[in-house]
């Protein structure tokens, strides 16, 4: 009698598994609101910041003296790891995510300080070593004169799920 | 013969009425676009000032001299009211209202001030207070340089009908 | 034998032939996101610069002594045109679009400067002399300090396709 094969399994399933066991359990927003919300199967989150161990991370401005691009990266990087964290709350399993649909960036911004995009890539990045071609998003990165409690970054996600 | 019940009616219901009659019939968007667009069962809102009796109420970057946080708050809620007169006049009723997906606030901030999530917690408390839990969102707060008209805040609103 | 007229072709769609034609073919972005992704019959495209031929058109804030209201618009008409060259390499033919849901704007804006509804008028302008009543859509238009490459305008579009 055949054997059925085992359903397929790709390395990105692993990669998935092994992030995700490394995912904090978020902390409620404080007010009325709340870190996502479903329509039909699309989700929507609310802004993250790059909060670490319940602590903000990175502040001011990036491209000023004290947040280089690089930590801007770090910085949308862990905003990335905090959206998924509250989806994976939300979905009980990241492989649920069927697709990223949409980033939207906004960058505490130095003046004169023009590279939104590269910042953004730290989450960008993330999300396409985690999903693969599913983690392709559409996307927008703009720079703002400030943000809560003074984040360097703060990243919200359209994501379609199965 | 056994008589049907009337329909549940909550009590939030009675307070959305009540509210309902006092909003303002919006004036139409000068220019190109609309108030409201209907995709599916999803309708999208323009961002909206706070305006009341046709003038811009509230003006200013908040967390400057003459805008106070509470003033940042009662601006965000007058927007709120705004975008239901919007969804009020294209649905006919905010009975039809299932649930409010996203909302987006732009803070007209000053340099160091941070609080924009206090800021549109005047939109957000006012959403669950109509609307119970189905008017907790997703949100993201963001502060920026400027915006129409030298408006405090703009709020935009995704939301579900049924 | 009666004969079956020819599908009703309304002047939009010459417009609409004549415009496509003179699209740029749009460069990949660079970096893990794309230029377009769809959910259900929703497509999102990602942040459009004033781009043309390869080089970043419009850049500075508007408002400042070097970038008039005027420039702004042209700014924001031609991320419009950025955006449709993205969703006509998308979907094939701009006829696809049933209707263009939401705009955002964010305008690269000089202290002082409140005109953004004027700037982003350069696209929404654009979008309903090309798809007429279909062309009008939900919008936000919002200032910020700065844009990637100092871009002027930022735009992003939401369309429901048939």
């Amino acid at each position: 009698m055949a054997t059925t094969p085992p359903p397929a399994h790709t390395p990105n399933q692993d990669k998935l598994k092994a992030f995700e066991s490394t995912l904090p359990t978020p902390a409620q927003p404080i007010g009325s609101y709340v870190p996502v919300v479903q329509v039909g199967n699309v989700l929507f989150t609310s802004g993250a910041l790059p909060v670490k161990d319940g602590k903000l991370e990175h502040t001011g401005a990036v491209g000023s003296y004290s947040v280089s691009l690089e930590k801007g990266r770090e910085a949308a990087r862990l905003c990335a790891i905090n959206c998924l964290g509250n989806l994976r709350a939300y979905l009980g399993g990241l492989d649920r995510i069927k697709r990223i649909i949409k980033l939207t960036g906004f960058v505490n911004s130095a003046p004169v300080f023009y590279e939104q995009p590269a910042v953004i890539n730290g989450a960008s990045d993330l999300l396409v070593e985690l999903f693969g071609e599913q983690g392709r998003h559409a996307r927008s990165a703009v720079g703002v004169s400030a943000l809560p409690m003074n984040a360097s970054v703060e990243l919200e996600m359209i994501v379609e799920v199965h």
